[in-house]
């Protein structure tokens, strides 16, 4: 078959590939990586590469997305394009997943650490070796003594700990160490070690988020955190969201690479919690894992096809506990694996791992839980009921779907401000911008509305005069950066569409909370603490969030970020074994509320297309 | 290295061996077995291989087994000889493993069949698809199902039954077949098929035998037997009881062929029944195999090293569920294994399946259990309380240490008479006579001692007259079949030593049954029903083995055989999920007796020396 040999740049990294297989493709098996927020559908832009050398072949597509004059210096979407010749393709900064910032701090959990165990706890045991008067069998000499200290629950010692256990304990002269992991049924002795180790026993809790992947290493016998390392979800080059990627895992490409992604990506950050800690990679008895729905089945290597079709079914809930060695982490043969549970498709266990870690089913205090992404979680609830619901918010607040947008990393503007009538931005990490990212946007918004600048309707004031204002492909338009301020030498703009985009995803967002506020039939004000998860979380400015009409409109002390909430659920289920517990009961009692069907939800959203609110009195505090 | 060519005769099978191999380990790698009863000891005098041509490295252990005559033919100890030359080695008929007669008839229990689920059962779901007002999981609309008909218990899907569970309901239209097996924590779905197979269930129970290995084939649905196979234990080359067996596994030969040989042994059984059944290997769900405690540590290859020495611990008692395929059995990745549960190192499964065979634990009868073979197990007790003991018997019973001893196979005397003077025996398959088998021994002593030969104390009455009455290496003996009779021209003879012999086993299992009636302050009168289970139960004459003081003097009616009661207690176990979880609760509420301290024991021991023993009242029918 005919071949084309591709040559990234500046990576230098060289493919070569059939026929017919796009540049998007070819990277991914090249290893290059590039932004693909729609999963190669061609309507998101964010895979623009330059072609260099070579001719290609193009889709129409490109075209769209596109000045003429890009598309005389080679500008092509790789996900729409595939070589006709032997190519050279540059892949610009900001079509290259790299460095972004990763929110790796979970947060303490709001609510008090169990005082019990570990969900693989150690116990050091000095048997009475056997005699004439008692020569019980070895396995029961273990299992009494295990039930003097942990009480007469069901146990389960496995073959594998059985098998040489007789001159084990001899050897160890009935010395040893029982290494215990509860599972939802039964306690499992997974491992039995000479002497006494019950001061090696570790863990590490991961948050496996659609964007980033983060693991920290915990001391499972002084919950402490020993070390957190992230890194974005590899499965990106697949789809930057879960529709895309399971559009791609459904399809010809099938589960196995994007299993494999997410398992690659844990296995190097357990690498680097290693080499930055002084534990042994056997030591690590236990591995937690949040995510949502469709995370979880990945992880676990479980068909995610129902997910996306209506009437959206998981193919499970609860998970089962494994050895985590069984889907291809590298940890000893004994380690489990818990991946916290889903409630409904759209709700899964980092929101399970989030109303754990504020706390929400612990009191009669009433707590929201926000976390907001491509799609917008919602919990509301206290000790005696909970309720969840999801909206899709569409890419606009993760940099997708807007012209400028970018995701939080190096170069994008994270805040803006007009004081005074004087317009200033800041990017992350003072460098040269490159994009927006979704904090920024709000900002913008913000800005432009507050000054008078846009309408409550979203529009430009064409009567203004301002020296910002401009036109883009058509499109009415704001200057944020000037062509001189920015890394590759254009303006960035905010515009009409993007502001449009924007408003319907912070309209999704704000109608979901309100519907589910009334389908309680409680109102804002009842609400004690709202927490805000994740995402763009650390970045916000909470009252411009709600002076756009995001969030609701509460005392500033009342909304809290809770940072990767994720990730501290995580961890408090595997430093307590009646957290894990817990989240099973969250995840069952916890009502889900289908929005896609629910009018009232429908209704919501047309008001809350308006800034802040077609219903003012929703939010009196805001000025504009 | 220097190697020798070993030539086997009759069969023909030639391998090559180092120098200093014995012809019993070069008789194990070409295939050929030769009997082991010592374990390789050189004691038992079993393995004896006639040299035709060749120079061996003979021990002087030899000499003490064979005539100068038999010496002269070239027999020598195929386990203390190795070869110095290129060797053609006869193995005779009587030193071969093959045709022995096995007990594969599993008698029905005594007890009502449970009416409950087999340990594995299938479960036809029509499940109602999904719909935006039903979208639990997947596996919630399965785990709903199942509770609606099996109720509210513990379960786990394991991931292997999740992974394409998605696709699987819905290309199946939500009809499928849920194959469930009983844990002894849980129920456990073990596997998910098409449609309705619930027609196809099976199951294999094992009775794991020291000498032999017995497998039937079960219809779980109707608890019906469909086929029984039967074959020696391929252990039996390292050894012909329990204790060599577990010498050889602690030693140099290792666990692994031992575990290996049982293994391969279930497998052809498996295969054989397959071949005549219409029944597909993947539809054998669940295996339940019951032995003693060794037998079971070799079956799942746990060390059995502690079992044999003071105090006499196996690893373990309660032995957990596993696939079956863990330990090489050749069936479907789901297939689970149970074996039933020990009392102690001596008193094993195969006792606890006696226990259930025969009702003991059912009912308020008394009810005692005795199972001979080179340990006799005794079981007494009803449902308020169960007692047991071992006794070791050594090999007499089963054909060793005697000098014309054989297993019960084609050419073995079973039967003994003596009739009006007139003297007859008869063999198995009515063959020329190759020896004398364990029946035929208790009837020779029986028939000695009745007609005065032999006095109570098992000595010959040196005065007496009679033809048969002839001297074996300088000691007393009877010939039992003349020279012109047998199959190798030799006369086979009972000896002085012989009966010694005889009476030091009948003693120890006698002294058990005393004692252990004894100890629970209970006499024979009070034993409603006697069951005498496997080993030479089938062939044994039991007024005559009463009489010579092995069996207690009961009415007849009240000793029952019980055939192979560890089969039936297995396949109890295979129909019946509630029956396996009684087994668990025989095994640990059987209190073991430890006879090797327990001195009233030995006070029996000798008393019991005697025929039919020092205590004749106790044996008031006895005549002679």
């Amino acid at each position: 078959m005919d071949k084309n040999r591709v040559r990234f740049l500046p990576s230098e990294k060289v493919i070569e590939v059939e026929k017919g297989v796009t540049i998007a493709e070819a990277a991914r098996r090249a290893g290059v990586f590039i932004n693909n927020l729609c999963g190669g559908e061609g309507v998101c832009g964010q895979c623009a590469v330059k072609i260099k050398a070579g001719e290609v072949q193009a889709d129409e597509r490109s075209a769209a997305f596109f000045t003429d004059d890009e598309l005389r210096q080679g500008f092509v979407l790789a996900c729409q394009t595939s070589a006709n010749a032997d190519l050279d393709v540059e892949v610009p900064l900001s079509s290259r997943l790299e460095g972004e910032q990763i929110m790796t701090g979970a947060g303490e959990a709001a609510g008090p650490a169990a005082a019990d165990r570990p969900l693989v706890t150690k116990l050091y045991l000095e048997l009475p070796p056997p005699s004439g008067k008692d020569n019980a069998a070895d396995v029961q000499r273990i299992l009494r003594e295990i039930r003097k200290r942990l009480g007469w629950h069901k146990y389960e010692i496995p073959l594998e700990c059985l098998k040489d256990l007789s001159q084990f304990l001899r050897q160890n002269e009935w010395k040893v160490t029982a290494v215990i992991a509860k599972s939802q049924n039964y306690y499992r002795v997974i491992k039995i070690e000479e002497g006494d180790t019950t001061g090696k026993n570790f863990g590490v809790a991961v948050d496996v988020g659609t964007t980033t992947v983060v693991a920290q290493l915990v001391d499972l016998n002084t919950r402490k955190v020993m070390g957190v390392e992230g890194a974005l979800n590899f499965q990106a080059s697949f789809g930057a969201d879960v529709i895309s990627r399971m559009i791609s895992a459904c399809g010809k490409g099938g589960m196995g690479p994007m299993q494999e992604a997410v398992i690659r990506n844990i296995n190097e950050l357990i690498d680097r919690l290693l080499e930055k800690n002084p534990v042994d990679r056997e030591d690590i008895n236990a591995v937690v894992a949040a995510g949502n729905t469709t995370m979880s089945h990945f992880l676990l290597g479980l068909t995610p096809c129902s997910i996306r079709l209506d009437p959206y079914v998981p193919t499970a809930d609860v998970y089962p506990q494994i050895k985590a060695a069984e889907i291809g982490l590298k940890l000893g043969p004994h380690t489990v694996l818990e991946t916290l549970p889903s409630v409904a498709s759209y709700v899964g266990g980092d929101i399970v791992a989030g109303v754990m870690a504020c706390g929400m089913a612990e009191g009669t205090e009433l707590r929201g839980l926000i976390d907001v992404g491509t799609n917008g979680e919602i919990a509301l609830g206290n000790k005696d009921w909970l309720v969840c619901c999801s909206a899709s918010a569409g890419p606009a607040f993760e940099g997708g779907g807007t012209r400028c947008g970018m995701r939080a990393i190096k170069g994008a503007i994270e805040k803006v401000e007009i004081k005074n009538g004087e317009f200033s931005y800041k990017t992350i990490g003072g460098a040269k911008a490159r994009g927006i990212c979704g904090s920024g946007l709000i900002d913008c918004i913000y800005e432009l509305v507050s000054n008078g600048i846009i309408g409550a309707d979203g529009k430009f004031d064409r009567n203004r005069k301002d020296p910002r204002l401009t036109v883009a492909d058509e499109v009415p338009a704001y200057i944020i950066a000037r062509h001189d301020e920015s890394e590759d030498g254009n303006a960035l703009v905010i515009t009409e569409s993007d502001i449009a985009n924007l408003m319907k995803s912070k309209g999704a967002v704000f109608a979901a909370i309100k519907a589910l506020v009334d389908y309680v039939g409680m109102s804002f004000e009842q609400i004690d603490t709202f927490y805000v998860a994740g995402g763009f979380g650390n970045y916000l400015n909470i009252k411009k969030a709600v002076a756009i009409g995001l969030l609701p409109d509460m005392p500033e002390e009342k909304i809290r970020f809770i940072g990767n909430s994720s990730l501290t659920g995580a961890r408090m289920c595997l430093v307590s074994e009646s957290a894990f517990e817990k989240s099973i009961n969250i995840s069952r009692s916890m009502t889900n509320i289908e929005l896609s069907t629910y009018q009232p939800f429908m209704d919501e959203y047309i008001a809350a297309l308006f800034l802040p609110h077609t219903d003012r009195r929703l939010f009196p505090s805001v000025t504009y």
